[in-house]
């Protein structure tokens, strides 16, 4: 594989040189995308942790490493580092839309502990959260049907789940290290 | 891709014929494996849903729905249909990873509607069930970090996941189509 789950430094670069690789010709602006990768680069470097039922910090660090993950495979990709593989692009965004649908629930009350970047808005705004998961079912679902079948298509579904690391991010999460 | 999301019946055989492309030099026997993956076959027939976050059922659908899809991939391969990818691969497998995190809390008391085919001990054996989903996080997780490098690994990882979809739809599912 590439590597990716012991080398968080190296994903996070790639993330960072994402938006010189984004085509004029995409609806999405290279700065928006560039903003919502370089958000998500706190994703690649969580803490790998052991996923435990009875830990919900467990299991959404777990659900946020594999988000992570998933974007290093497309990062990689657009990058020219990785070959387009329509099969790992499928993979990564299905692994993603399978994050979106438990993630809610993983953030029960007196789960913010000081180990955790979950922000403090996550239980002030209940109601802002739950909106901001909701689309990011959306999007990952939608992202899914895309079934990209080539690298544009891949950086346009980047660009659908993209969006949501960078809201989610900067409203939902308080960076910690 | 491959065409499994409109194609349930076609992965279905695939699933019935596995067990004879199974090695016999894996522990785990291909009789087992065979009866894990046909119970995997309501998996991949589920009927396709639109994931609501406020709606559980819908979202404890399309998990199974991903799961199925990921196993999909993976039959393709062990078939010959496919050439193994080691990126796909990984993908079907943090797919399932993905949703083994967030299933258990699908299944809150009340949604235990006519038209799901979760059965009356998740919630009357509550215990059985979470050490079930348990298991699936620990061999998910464990699949995914053996990575596999080539097919023989694939169906490695397929048996240790493979036994989950068994051990949980014989206890935990009634079958309603």
């Amino acid at each position: 594989m590439l590597g990716f789950r012991n080398a968080p430094k190296d994903v996070a670069d790639l993330y960072r040189e994402i938006p010189k690789l984004m085509p004029r010709k995409l609806s999405l602006t290279a700065a928006a995308f560039g903003a919502a990768c370089v958000a998500a680069i706190g994703v690649a470097s969580a803490t790998e942790v052991e996923p435990k039922l009875d830990d919900k910090v467990s299991l959404r660090k777990e659900m946020m490493h594999l988000t992570g993950a998933s974007m290093g495979v497309m990062a990689r990709i657009a990058k020219g580092e990785a070959e387009f593989d329509a099969g790992a692009v499928q993979g990564a965004l299905r692994t993603m839309h399978a994050v979106s649908l438990g993630f809610a629930d993983q953030f029960p009350e007196g789960s913010e502990t000081a180990e955790s970047e979950a922000g403090p808005k996550i239980w002030s705004d209940a109601a802002g959260f739950e909106a901001a998961v909701a689309k990011f079912i959306a999007d990952t679902g939608a992202a899914v049907k895309l079934a990209p079948a080539d690298a544009e298509g891949m950086k346009q579904a980047m660009g659908m789940v993209g969006a949501n690391c960078k809201a989610c991010h900067t409203d939902y999460r308080v960076k910690k290290d």
